[in-house]
């Protein structure tokens, strides 16, 4: 009997945002004018230094204008509120910790929704957990912004296939069992919600236990509820799970992976490996990292942030 | 609360014929000469007929040769051995029931597996069997004819994206678990093997019981083995499969709705509906006819054999 090789594709994202910056950058050319981008760098925090340059660097190879601001803290606000009513600003991005303390959050807040190109804003944050997608209905014109990193996640189940494209719009996940490792408030959670509210069936697994984010059978209910899985652990959800998404940000997790069902989907998010090796022995596509496909979502973000001002789309 | 419409699409075997169709038809342009199929008629069966007269239409209107011979059935392995070395004869298909005895077996026995426009030569039906795809390895240059309603149903399940684009050709089934009702010779069974050759976990049922096609964990295994699994039925099988394919000719049989899992595909290619209309509350995709698909790939089995004609890829 001859053994064959291992079904399992290993997905880099290089590919996948290669994919995605072809739409982005054809979407741009139907703009009059290029995007300007600010970027806001109020710390000495290397890895942020890192992450401006990161940002500087795509946004110019792909015909996005950046101005990296460099300013003392405590004049971070003014800046930002200045940019708030400067037209020839269409997107801002803070990089944090600034203080590292909660008045971080306050600066959040202090970004117009309509500049907020990783949308952190409140009501965006709010319209993605109410699964309201436009900010102007009923004519939904204007998109509502996700946060880069969960809809990174996203744009790789789509370009994967698990979001299906016979389905309508809004339900394509419909059939699927996701489950997502890490429930922090900046990925696991929106994530969770994201898919749910797409039509996933969600088990958001942290320390706590699990919780079930779904809309209901049939998908009746227009977003997503959740319930605490009593008694659950990844022991119960990855047998069943087509999808299974880990992002904790800890050297030594790992993924149980005789847990995991053969021929599932296996994405990482952390910047830890939370696969073992020997996830490719189980999964039918494993996707190692997904950092290059969220700096082309950051692009796409600023590109929908200039359609939907008034000028781009002629809707004084 | 809104109530928003059921998510499950219905997928008509019309729009799926017509993009392979598109396929064929550009194939055909590349060939020199225009491949003809012959049919033989032996019976006053009216079914028979009109089967005839669908396949004289269709070959004509997209480009292909038909010619129907109406013949004594005392002649007819006459007549196929001559059109097996009448080089101008590229395919052909015989009307069944002509004795409506075994001895219509060895009718397609006297077929050419290099003019059998049907796959039901036994060379390709063993093929078929044992996973083998070329007709000539290892140069693999000729395609092994597959039967076309199992093979229609195959094409349907690409065109819905279950087969994954992203794992190794005949590994594409990876993951999915799929329910086919009917083991009948001519359909069932051949199709279950299919798909589990192409990696899928199949559980093929009849009223004897289960049977579980599979390659195996990590399809170590070259082709499908097949198991007995004593106990289950369709309660053991259909809330674990995404995808449940049913063909049972008879009015009465239904498949239980209520085990289908949420956000299943199902697929009837019964002339009768195996499924009731609620299955479209249970289901993302519902196919409930193939027929449309089923005639194109007999074009596309003809264009197969043309192109497997030493002539057309100049291998002498």
């Amino acid at each position: 009997m001859a053994v064959s090789s291992l079904p399992c594709k290993t997905v880099l994202a290089g590919a996948i945002a290669k994919s995605l910056l072809a739409e982005v950058t054809t979407d741009l050319q139907k703009l009059e004018r290029v995007p300007r981008l600010h970027g806001y760098l109020a710390n000495k925090d290397p890895a942020a230094r890192m992450y401006a340059d990161w940002s500087a660097k795509t946004c110019r190879e792909n015909g996005f204008e950046f101005t990296l601001h460099e300013v003392e803290r405590e004049d971070l606000e003014d800046e930002i509120r200045h940019a708030n009513i400067d037209d020839s600003v269409d997107g801002m991005i803070v990089y944090y910790p600034v203080f590292d303390t909660r008045r971080d959050q306050t600066l959040q807040w202090t970004v117009s929704m309509y500049k907020d190109v990783e949308g952190l804003s409140p009501q965006l944050i709010s319209n993605m957990y109410q699964n309201i997608r436009f900010l102007d209905p009923p004519l939904n014109t204007r998109k509502s912004i996700l946060p880069c990193t969960p809809l990174a996640i996203i744009k790789i189940l789509e370009y994967l296939h698990i979001y299906s494209s016979f389905l309508d719009y809004g339900k394509r996940l419909f059939g699927r069992r996701i489950t997502v490792i890490n429930r922090s408030e900046v990925v696991g959670r929106p994530l969770a919600a994201l898919l749910a509210n797409d039509g996933a069936e969600v088990y958001s697994v942290d320390i706590t236990g699990v919780q079930h984010f779904s809309r209901g059978s049939g998908l009746k209910k227009q977003k997503h509820e959740v319930n605490d899985m009593e008694g659950w652990s990844l022991e119960q959800c990855l047998p069943i799970s087509d999808v299974v998404i880990s992002g904790v940000p800890n050297e030594g997790y790992k993924v149980p992976t005789h847990l995991i069902k053969e021929g599932a989907v296996c994405i990482n998010f952390s910047s830890e490996k939370n696969f073992n090796p020997d996830v490719k022995e189980r999964a039918s596509i494993y996707v190692p990292a997904i950092g290059k496909v969220t700096i082309v979502i950051l692009l796409r973000n600023l590109l929908r942030l200039a359609q939907n001002r008034p000028q781009a789309n002629g809707a004084h």
